[in-house]
């Protein structure tokens, strides 16, 4: 009989990742579809930053020399159409904030430094040449990589691409994304249910976690319940989607043929089984084209799992280049107890830069609440029995953001 | 002439959030449309968790007594279908994880601390009543309150109520929100302009900001360049909308009617400039039942007054009851210096428990570089000339989550 992988749950995010090879495939978007979509191709500016050299203060514009009294000839406000005029030695202009600086100035003095400030002229003190003027192009010089191949587009990325007048961007094709579950004794959430009868909670799960971070999934149903079957039913998927994660039915027990069922369709498994607690039985492969996750069949493991190590996975296969969670930095709150034989991934509550283990880590993983009265994620590397109060973790939030308490400034 | 208000950042907060009413509409939604939405009523528990009583490991369940050898009479697995059976004094069945204890039994022993397993009988020690036995109802008991009015939707919770067979669920309705700016002179992002114009940023950056915390927004177009058209065009939106945010033409120029146009509509200005750098010419008030937000002109500004002010407002007007950033702690990095005469704004990048301020807090509001090479945002009471490298300070994070770097586990 065949027994489960015991790798290390680092090992297996690795192993993920080493084996997800970004798509290949390219399309042109409108900007306004394009938030976390990921660039496929570098984007190089088309137009300089500052567009002309302005200045940065309400103040005077004139060409540094030793003169300290200046005669002011014009005003030139910002908007105003730009036309070339002779300006002499000892002349200066009056300028407003963003209003383009005249060819041959380079410096501005802002009014509160003038020493003195009539209508007719004004008197300078000794000033840095090219003070408060910002050249053109200093922000970003036309043909700058603007943004780089591989960056997921934020509202940030898109106010510099409407700032260039760049509205259709090359983005990597969107994964797709089957999800299906086992168990032919649960029930679907729309059907009724005997009291003790079981719904079906991970497909939702999942493809609600998936929706979160910018995919989107096909919630496809129930894998049937022969081997036979099932083996017919994979192969209709197989090379249709990009990713395929199933939940259950991953154990080598008697009913747990998905497995079969993905090696008879071609899979080449990455791992089969993680020490970690909890969610051991995890499958992680390739079959085809087609990158496929089998996550356990408790709820609560599903979700860890999805989120931990399918994730990370699916940003890197739909082209990203930041795919690693980013963790933040927590002192613990109070001891609490681990098995030192195994990795842990274990749910608290992260506020003010603490961190708190859910109900001392004594929660079965048969629980939804534990997820829904937690923010946060500590990934535990095995050898530790005892992790102590003061210690400090690393955190992944996962439903982080807003709270009741309110927020003090620094 | 009417000159800005110097209120404070933080004040400037409250005060949106103060008069920031949720909305009163409801509507029933079904569960794969409801991520991010706002639940309108308390849900309560259809079920219990567990459905029924039910063995927390592989072991023998039997009646808590002083026997110490126990005869074992069956097995049952975990999905069976439930049959009551009568079961004698020093009698127990084989059990798994996750099956059904029978009526009658209360306590569980796994295998692996029997003193003698035989396929008739086991030896037993000392075991606390109750112990290994998930008690029906122990998680959550029919009745109780599931999850309560006011919370966002997150796929957490969506597990839950998948869990508990609730499809349906009451949210408050979408809020409606439109997105318009000043300024005749931009080009929209899809006009060809000569290489001196400047396309219209603003808008676009703010619908998408708004999009990324799963509001939408309809981007209405461009304010007419009078006064009278003014009037008519905000008269058009009024009460159509929940929430209009504007950006440009708030200040008190020549050109900036704006202001003037809303109050011929009615409206009552919670405060008209902050005392904050950057982003000064800001402005919320109400008129009618529209909430009006008026951003600064300057991209920089607006995209940080959206985040920081719009955001936890919009949250609370669509119901939300935890609407304030939750901040991360961070040591500074590096000294750096700030005008103590106002509150800041001041973007940074985040690691590693680190935080670092956007090129010495050098950098321009007419930029985009800034924000699009920073992941933070650290709002500042006025009063301090330097902050130093070594201080705590407290971050609101706008886009973490993923990064190149390797992650560690603990």
């Amino acid at each position: 009989m065949t027994v489960l992988d015991n790798i290390s749950y680092s090992e297996a995010l690795e192993l993920c990742l080493k084996n997800a090879k970004p798509k290949k495939t390219h399309q042109n978007i409108y900007i306004n579809e394009a938030l976390n979509r990921v660039l496929a191709e570098d984007i190089i500016a088309k137009r300089n930053s500052p567009v002309f050299t302005n200045s940065a203060m309400d103040g005077f514009a004139f060409k540094h020399s030793s003169d300290k009294k200046l005669k002011v000839i014009k005003t030139i406000y910002a908007g105003d159409k730009y036309e070339d005029f002779e300006i002499k030695e000892g002349e200066c202009v009056r300028i407003m904030t963003g209003a383009r600086v005249p060819n041959g100035l380079d410096t501005v003095i802002p009014i509160e430094k003038c020493e003195e400030v009539t209508d007719e002229y004004i008197m300078i003190p000794e000033i840095k040449k090219g003070a408060n003027v910002r050249i053109k192009g200093e922000e970003i010089a036309k043909g700058d990589v603007l943004i780089k191949k591989g960056e997921r587009i934020t509202p940030e990325i898109i106010a510099m691409l409407v700032s260039q007048g760049i509205v259709n961007v090359p983005v990597y094709t969107k994964l797709k994304i089957a999800v299906l579950s086992t168990g032919n004794e649960l029930k679907e959430p729309w059907e009724s249910a005997d009291e003790e009868e079981i719904y079906n909670v991970n497909s939702y799960a999942i493809e609600a976690l998936l929706k979160k971070f910018g995919f989107s999934a096909d919630i496809i149903g129930l894998i049937p319940d022969s081997l036979e079957k099932t083996v017919e039913y994979i192969k209709t998927l197989k090379n249709e989607y990009d990713v395929i994660i199933t939940s259950g039915g991953i154990s080598f027990g008697d009913a747990d043929f998905l497995f079969e069922a993905f090696k008879q369709n071609g899979l080449k498994e990455f791992f089969h089984g993680i020490m970690v607690k909890p969610g051991r039985p995890t499958m992680a492969g390739i079959m085809g084209e087609t990158f496929v996750f089998a996550m356990p069949g408790n709820p609560l493991s599903s979700y860890i799992n999805t989120f931990a190590l399918a994730i990370p996975t699916l940003k890197k296969l739909s082209g990203a280049d930041k795919y690693y969670f980013q963790s933040i930095t927590a002192v613990n709150k109070s001891d609490f107890k681990v098995n030192a034989k195994k990795d842990h991934t274990i749910l608290g509550y992260y506020e003010n830069g603490e961190w708190e283990v859910y109900n001392g880590y004594k929660y079965g993983s048969g629980m939804l609440t534990p997820l829904i009265k937690s923010n946060s994620l500590m990934l535990l590397n095995k050898g530790k029995d005892l992790i102590k109060k003061g210690e400090i973790l690393k955190i992944i939030p996962f439903d982080a953001g807003f709270g009741k308490n309110k927020f003090t400034f620094n």
